[in-house]
């Protein structure tokens, strides 16, 4: 079978100088990979009509499909409609339902149409209009000789709307790329090399259409099995039977089959078992708290929380004895656990879970170094306590502490 | 005077695949830019020494500076050190003081040295060691006809370290390239079309030498004046100038002259004025207090925090009425009120903070639709609030609820 290949075009001085991050040729290279299309090329180019044309004449000789994203806006220096013209030697013409769409736009918003925005429905003679019904830049779909560029605006959230709705399905039609699976594996807290040498066994066996990739991040590794073949079904059930075999080798640390994070899983975890979670935060500041009303109706199981970085409203707002701080310090287990049940008390909650360490990078000591944290899960029958011992970046720190609370409630709840 | 054009290339599927962001590009492109130097192109390429030979040969071609970063690892699949033997018709010779360093490495780490991490010391016969002084795998720097070719580890800390410690350093004395200086005006609260409307005469006047760039994020748009010519103090000082020209201008919107984020220009007013805060939190759920403390030190002023989500905390933990909410409903300006009073007091801080809203996507009702968020500010002598109409995407929501508390503090300090 003929492999389909791509190449993305980012267009935009701002990108080239590293004065905005890229994403979207990330996010258009996972979803093209996900067809089955493989990108073999990313450029960035900024806003010039020499590089443009250079770059087209290159990208047409070696690629299948070229996407562009960029420099479609109404002002002077957005440059690929006028690019696009002279490469393929075509005029502008005037597309009436797109002029229709952005005249409500400006209508809708109560905002006077100028020239400029009415040229933004002016497309290639040689286009078909993708539909943009989140902006006034159409995305544009162009073949030659059986090769296909697509141009897509620049914003993010336009551009994914474009491809979702007509870029990607136009794709799959014109191309018809082999049929492509996938399956994932979402694990927490066991580290990429670790994992590695658990599944060598399993990863040997793996049939010959699957593949696996491993996806590291702060937040987990991401195993992704990938199944070629002509049968969809067929894959589909071997990466199931894959993925469940793989979890039965790796045990608690893989939290989900499907592509969730980790605070959604809790959540939905609390929400079938019906229970209500409560933080009590020191080092973390606030971040559990934060990512767990992150999740669309968190307020479900989510009550309330306490950030008590002072030793005074630990005391006060948690009912942390004086004479533990005293004793123990306010970074250690004893401490962690008063805060856990003193929240879970306090604000009614079936669960609390606690923080309490030296983020960095001051404040550390000899025995308690920065990146030294103690985590207390509490509930109606048990306390359970965890130490870190982690590096000097507060905010790697602030982000693994707070990775880990959640882990802990996961943990201690399935346990 | 001549123009120093600089090219960067990634090496590996996992950017090209969409699996990684590739954040290096963006942070390499700002640093040459910094030093004056032009990037005119960017690429991503995979694992596959045709494709890297190719690239090699078209970036020689076009460009003087060639940085190149991953692909230096120990494993089979980093082939940018075999790649670059073959480009340049080189060997391979043991550097022996990078192998001291990697043994090193290894020891200190009491893991074993295998024969391929050994032969991360092994360089092309043509380069010279850039020192890695956090890694085991060198950067390289190899010189041809005026040009140079600098070979980066992909990983990110270890590949900033480089380029910070020898690699800029030596691009400047390599090339000299014209002098270059940065002033920066950072803004809250402005869209970028009325700041640009606003500043409009300003920046119609500025001198040739200096350029400006508009740089918007959800923090913010921040202005960056650059100004080339052959005094370095001259161009500082006009720089200086012109920023504190345009601050009078822009008026309370600018937050600083530096390039510090929101939470730290704050940080430093609050421990200026010694004094202490306190957040109440519904819809921001955690994340006010979380972006406080996420700065270095914060604890100089940060005290605590109370993430009220249900009725009964917003009563119980913060004294808000029962009428109030009865009345008035959570998501209100007399229930922000009583929440930022109420945070202020029972944690015992100078100021409280406060946020209720519909962060979305659900829970909207026509008159509070979804994007509905209310602020408060309360101190000893004064309560300011401020309604938010936002969107509808739940993470914006937060993120900009978060944002304007913390400038609704810094405008209430300074009013």
């Amino acid at each position: 079978m003929r492999e389909i290949i791509a190449e993305i075009v980012t267009i935009g001085d701002e990108i080239l100088y590293g004065q905005i991050t890229d994403t979207n040729s990330q996010w258009l290279a996972e979803q093209v990979g996900l067809l089955g299309i493989k990108v073999k090329r990313k450029v960035s180019v900024g806003d010039q009509l020499e590089e443009l044309l250079t770059i087209f004449a290159e990208s047409e000789s070696r690629s299948d499909i070229i996407i562009l994203t960029g420099g479609l806006g109404p002002t002077s220096d957005d440059i690929t409609k006028p690019a696009l013209c002279q490469y393929f030697q075509c005029g502008l013409t005037m597309d009436e339902a797109v002029l229709k769409h952005v005249t409500e736009f400006f209508e809708k918003r109560g905002r006077p149409m100028l020239e400029i925005n009415k040229m933004q429905a002016a497309i290639p003679d040689v286009s078909h209009v993708l539909f943009n019904s989140l902006g006034t830049a159409p995305g544009l779909w162009i073949e030659r000789n059986g090769k296909v560029f697509i141009s897509l605006p620049g914003v993010p959230f336009e551009m994914k709307e474009i491809m979702n709705s007509s870029g990607l399905p136009k794709l799959k039609t014109f191309f018809q790329p082999p049929s492509i699976q996938h399956q994932i594996i979402r694990t927490i807290g066991i580290g990429e090399s670790f994992l590695a040498e658990k599944i060598k066994g399993w990863e040997e066996k793996l049939p010959s259409f699957v593949k696996l990739a491993y996806l590291p991040s702060i937040g987990g590794v991401k195993l992704r099995l990938t199944g070629f073949g002509p049968e969809l079904e067929t894959i589909s059930k071997a990466l199931l039977e894959q993925a469940l075999a793989a979890k039965e080798i790796i045990g608690t640390n893989v939290y989900s089959l499907r592509d969730i994070e980790l605070e959604k899983a809790l959540g939905e975890l609390l929400t079938e078992n019906k229970l209500t979670i409560a933080t009590a935060e020191s080092c973390t500041g606030g971040a559990v708290a934060s990512i767990l009303t992150s999740v669309p109706g968190s307020s479900r199981y989510f009550v309330g929380s306490i950030v008590a970085y002072s030793n005074e409203v630990k005391m006060k707002s948690l009912g942390v004895q004086a004479t533990t701080l005293q004793h123990y310090g306010a970074v250690s287990e004893q401490t962690v656990i008063e805060m856990a049940e003193g929240v879970r008390k306090r604000v009614g909650t079936d669960i609390g879970i606690s923080t309490s360490g030296i983020a960095g990078p001051d404040g550390g000591s000899p025995e308690k170094p920065v990146g030294t944290v103690w985590l207390a899960y509490s509930d109606k029958h048990k306390t359970i306590t965890k130490k870190l011992q982690l590096g000097k970046d507060r905010a790697v720190n602030i982000r693994f502490s707070t990775m880990y609370a959640l882990n802990l409630v996961r943990e201690s709840l399935s346990s």
